[in-house]
């Protein structure tokens, strides 16, 4: 659900262990990050004491772009210590596909699993919000979560001259900012709650970087004003009312390195004083695969027929979701192809300066 | 998926808290042994001290069924130990609609669901086939079963003359009872190096009672002799072929209440030897609600029109997998709509004597 709605699923129904590139960007970003996380394992101590390990991805969706990454983890916690039982859980909301995500795990699927290489090993799935207690307090001892926590938990007023809170002004974007702030800071005492003295969070998420970049806006054109531009463009066509214009706004919260790190740094604050500490912070970008494969092939048509569909596999929902009700759902249907239809069509037009470039925030935390 | 394809989505679809008559009749068996339970729990002692309690339904389909017992048991938990933790455990196998049991636990259907009702509370999910490692050992504290444990774990040999082991004799028959007996030992195993010292197990399962009955047949007219009949028309009729027919084998083990309890008595067996004990045994009809119903309206062909499609529910997928793979899918599906079609008329025509009572043994065991 939360990754960019990761296709595993796709990838299982294309067989031999073919991996979509909608996928492999996302799967890049963890990847990538590997690293970090052996290091902040590296970090821990972890004796051979002969009690249970727990380890967490929250935001799973399928378990697809993160399976190398706990793979990697979970080997080196048993290479450490041998006598402790492991429970890796994963979490989504409720209408995650967890039977796609429990059948890549269990080698249901082409795609390669840890699962029977770790032995003393039990894996699990919890559909328990991160803004809410998943595990019992101090049983947790390293979390991990990636591309999930931009999502707010509860919807917020309008954004009148946009459809993301980036490019809201005023009193429109601080609401937003003041629920991103509050969904943060909940999810962070929850997760202090939880972990064991010495345990560890590595938190990666769209945000927005020292320079002002975010997702889709890395210096080309910015991918969110395009979503919004042509959706206005179907208000001036009649296709859809300024209400519904008004009334379309991605349930996300893009936060600054700023606003991620002030609640581990201010020993005011709740989750400073629940004992969470900021161990490690940078910012990465992680170029589209899309853009990149255009830079090889060169062919504008081809670019845009690519691009656009994984841009809708996660946007559509909030664009559906804007329109009114009242329209019969065929009509709605219509008018969303048409929006991706011109979006397309600009992008092959125009090629230059578009791209999905992921913007994410890192940040490795430790529990005192 | 265990549990005869049990249908909160259906309830939920139906909306408003229906309950079909086919979960009705599944969840009476759950519901009906409650004090059973209660009394298991009663037995055990649950010191108020902070640590982790967990209990797990396997086998558990959608949830729906046990959703009202183990409401109650994770409530007395809580009355009993208010400082300890509960962690509540679904397991299935992968291809089950966790999705449907999360939103139903979380109060997304119509289906009340005892979540927010008792505090510290964490509900988890696992796809690990019980006859395998769940839990790490010793962490389990109360086990729960109801109509999954009959499947066995892999596909054995021809039944030449059935459709079901209950029909089979000889060396078919005991091929059977033998991947029955280790399946059972093996998930017995299992559950003792899971279970605290002291903890219980209430596994009720279909099986062969003391009489000699089982589920369908329990004085009137057998439902799998009817299923291996009309089955056998269909070959008399050039609709399949002999070979199919001898390929048309429930994966399915009935035990008798001597095969359910030997592991348990026996200083000898592994189980006895890995600690578990039997408490308590006994065995109970609970009326199939169709023909309950039927005795009320006495319309046979409402009765026909209702009862066949809770049999077809469950049982679809073994005649589907005994046709051959090589006639095209239609033609397979039009067999199956033929063969249960031809139950139908048959019930329609006769009435008396058909039922699926729900034949079960329930045995309370304890960890040593």
């Amino acid at each position: 659900m939360s990754r960019t709605k990761t296709t595993a699923r796709d990838i299982a129904m294309k067989g031999g262990g073919y991996y979509s590139s909608a996928t492999a960007g996302a799967k890049d970003v963890i990847d990538g990050a590997t690293p970090m996380v052996l290091e902040a394992i590296a970090a821990m101590d972890i004796p051979d004491d002969g009690s249970l390990f727990t380890m967490v991805d929250m935001g799973c969706a399928d378990g697809g772009t993160s399976i190398g990454l706990v793979g990697t983890v979970l080997k080196e916690v048993r290479r450490r210590a041998p006598s402790r039982p492991i429970q890796m859980v994963y979490t989504d909301l409720p209408r995650n596909d967890f039977s796609q995500l429990f059948r890549m795990i269990h080698g249901q699927t082409d795609i390669a699993s840890y699962f029977e290489d770790i032995p003393d090993l039990y894996v699990f799935a919890s559909a328990t919000s991160f803004h809410k207690a998943i595990f019992a307090p101090g049983t947790l001892h390293f979390g991990f979560t990636a591309t999930a926590s931009h999502y707010i938990s509860q919807k917020l007023g309008v954004i009148s001259n946009h459809v993301h809170m980036v490019g809201a002004q005023g009193a429109e974007r601080a609401a937003y900012e003041a629920q991103g702030r509050k969904d943060w800071e909940v999810m962070l005492t929850n997760r202090a709650r939880e972990l064991v003295p010495g345990g560890r969070l590595a938190l990666f998420n769209f945000g927005i970087d020292e320079d002002g970049r975010y997702l889709g806006n890395t210096g080309g054109i910015s991918m969110f004003d395009t979503f919004s531009e042509i959706w206005a463009e179907l208000v001036d066509q009649g296709a859809i009312t300024q209400g519904e214009y008004v009334d379309t706004n991605f349930p996300q919260c893009y936060r600054t390195v700023a606003q991620f790190t002030a609640p581990l740094k201010d020993p005011g604050n709740p989750v400073y004083q629940a004992g969470l500490r900021l161990e490690h912070v940078e910012t990465r970008i992680v170029p589209c695969p899309y853009a990149k494969a255009f830079g090889d092939h060169g062919d504008p048509a081809r670019f845009a027929r690519e691009y656009i569909p994984t841009l809708r596999s996660w946007s559509e929902s909030t664009f559906m979701t804007g329109l009114s009700a009242e329209r019969p759902l065929e009509e709605r249907r219509e008018i969303i192809a048409r929006f991706y239809d011109a979006y397309q069509e600009r992008v092959a037009r125009a090629p230059e300066g578009h791209a999905m470039d992921y913007v994410h925030i890192y940040l490795i935390c430790s529990k005192a």
